[in-house]
């Protein structure tokens, strides 16, 4: 936490405790100068921020604030997983408004401290400022020999998932509909796997390394399967055709289910839903790697298809939840 | 811009066009992807971010959005400055209201731009988020051999002043108190210099450059003289003793003549004002750089005192400018 922007209060010195204490090889100055230092490194850079707005990006009824930190942290790292890089450290900033107790505030820095240990990133400096909207921009570099960028995809390539698509964006759906407290017992797990998703992704970083030297493009699945599917199917000048047989056996048991009772498809959740952060990557059939699932196939052209059993295609729309256009939920 | 967090619009591809314009052997893949990649350094990294925030850290009363851009952006790499760095690039991530025009998303866009061509700090990405209050999040990255750090003042050191300081000071008090549109017209030149100071600080790479392999310690001037003289006294373990009259040889003629205006003493504006981004450093006598005042000395001890000619002396206590327990001005 970088002091020059606040005060020289207990606070602070909580939040350096709290935040500072990861120690790792690659860090040679952390938290309490003007900047971090970080050890020199031979593989190229992996650089990403990532912001998380109270009422755009989450919601403080259904996360705890130790939620909100780990889960902010998660999805900047996820950035680094799609480019089959390595966490080095991290820098956080937080927009605190004068309403939110000191308590949260701690609460919210141990849910980052947490999502760093468990991602092996430090969390190295920092900055700290008043406003009227709670914030967290969160900004993680990585080191990586070989990148994995969304520019490589070829016509012939498999379409490979790893991770969940859709629980999330269910999870969610349950919350807002109050559905938890009405539903059958023999539902109930599934709908706690659904929100567990949701309040508490985890960013892909062992199966990001395992795409290297296998996948030749991949992207984090944040905005949803069809319109994360368009953007990488964009920038490698290719059509992506999703196979809806092989997708819904990708689909965990969970989402089925809760689907039923939220009187949704679980393809269109598993397909429109964001925030799972699974990995979404393009590669040579002998290259797939173990715990991938193939969900279909890159095609010349350009677009994103969905190709039914009987082998009709519809083009999909990218329907993923848009940060920048939806109005503020509260 | 990072693409997942924001709508496929005219206006991103347009902030990308704006942003993404600057090239460097430094960069190896820039906008567009889920992380920007950059060329691997034999130095040591230094990192570092900053946030400014509408109403805590400026205001657009007297701000345009190209002066919002570019000031927050020298507000972020300055911390690079103290550190003795080279900056190698920058990600921005910014968080907009659904009122703040596109055309002046544009501008502040534009304002980013020109200071990361004026400090040769390419934009390689950033994210765009709504929210209910405009902020600005920079975050930079540079290289350097032997990084300058709080911590390492002795007694017997000078104390050095590269660059301005209480004019910015100055120029935010002459807005608030709408001084400029009755003062004489021999004062408008120094007060034009002190509101200039304000809305267009400048990182000062180079002589943070200079410091490097002569000064034993450096900070940046961000929060008022008197205040990061104690920070970096307090990590060295040492006592500063800043000289009243050396002080006041080094202070700019347009402050003096603004603070008689103000019937503030320029002293007082030089002493508590922040946001010049003046760099404050200490190192042994015979090193002195070209163009650094000698304002003092360090001495065992602790805390910061002032001398008079008299040798009379006082301890200053850290009355900077405090974003955090500031209320908001509006």
């Amino acid at each position: 936490v970088k002091r020059g922007s606040v005060s020289e209060t207990a606070i602070i010195e909580r939040l350096e405790r709290l935040l500072g204490g990861a120690s790792s090889r690659n860090v040679v100055a952390g938290i309490g100068d003007d900047a971090a230092v970080l050890r020199s490194r031979r593989a190229p850079l992996v650089w990403t921020v990532d912001t998380s707005v109270d009422g755009v990006h989450f919601d403080q009824r259904w996360l705890s604030p130790e939620d909100i930190g780990a889960r902010s942290f998660h999805a900047a790292v996820s950035d680094l997983a799609a480019m089959g890089a390595r966490p080095l450290a991290a820098l956080s900033s937080v927009i605190v408004p004068s309403t939110f107790p000191e308590r949260r505030l701690l609460a919210l820095a141990s849910g980052q401290a947490e999502a760093a240990r468990t991602l092996a990133c430090p969390i190295v400096g920092g900055n700290l400022s008043r406003g009227g909207e709670l914030s967290v921009t969160t900004t993680v570099l990585g080191a990586a020999k070989r990148p994995l960028t969304r520019a490589g995809a070829r016509a012939g390539d498999e379409v490979w998932l790893l991770g969940d698509v859709g629980l999330a964006a269910a999870g969610l759906l349950l919350l807002r509909r109050r559905g938890a407290r009405r539903v059958p017992g023999e539902l109930r797990t599934a709908l706690d796997v659904c929100v567990g998703a949701w309040r508490r992704p985890a960013a892909r970083i062992a199966d990001g390394l395992r795409l290297v030297g296998r996948a030749r493009a991949a992207i984090d699945v944040s905005d949803g399967l069809a319109t994360d599917a368009a953007h990488l199917g964009r920038r490698s000048r290719v059509r992506i055709v999703l196979d809806e047989a092989a997708l819904g056996r990708a689909l965990r048991p969970e989402l089925v289910a809760s689907s039923a009772l939220l009187r949704v498809t679980p393809l269109s959740l598993a397909l429109s839903g964001g925030e799972d952060y699974a990995l979404l990557a393009t590669g040579p059939s002998g290259k797939r790697p173990r715990g991938a699932a193939c969900i279909g196939r890159v095609e010349r052209g350009k677009g994103v298809e969905l190709v039914d059993e009987k082998g009709a295609r519809r083009p999909l729309a990218a329907t993923g939840f848009d940060h920048f256009r939806a109005p503020k939920r509260r």
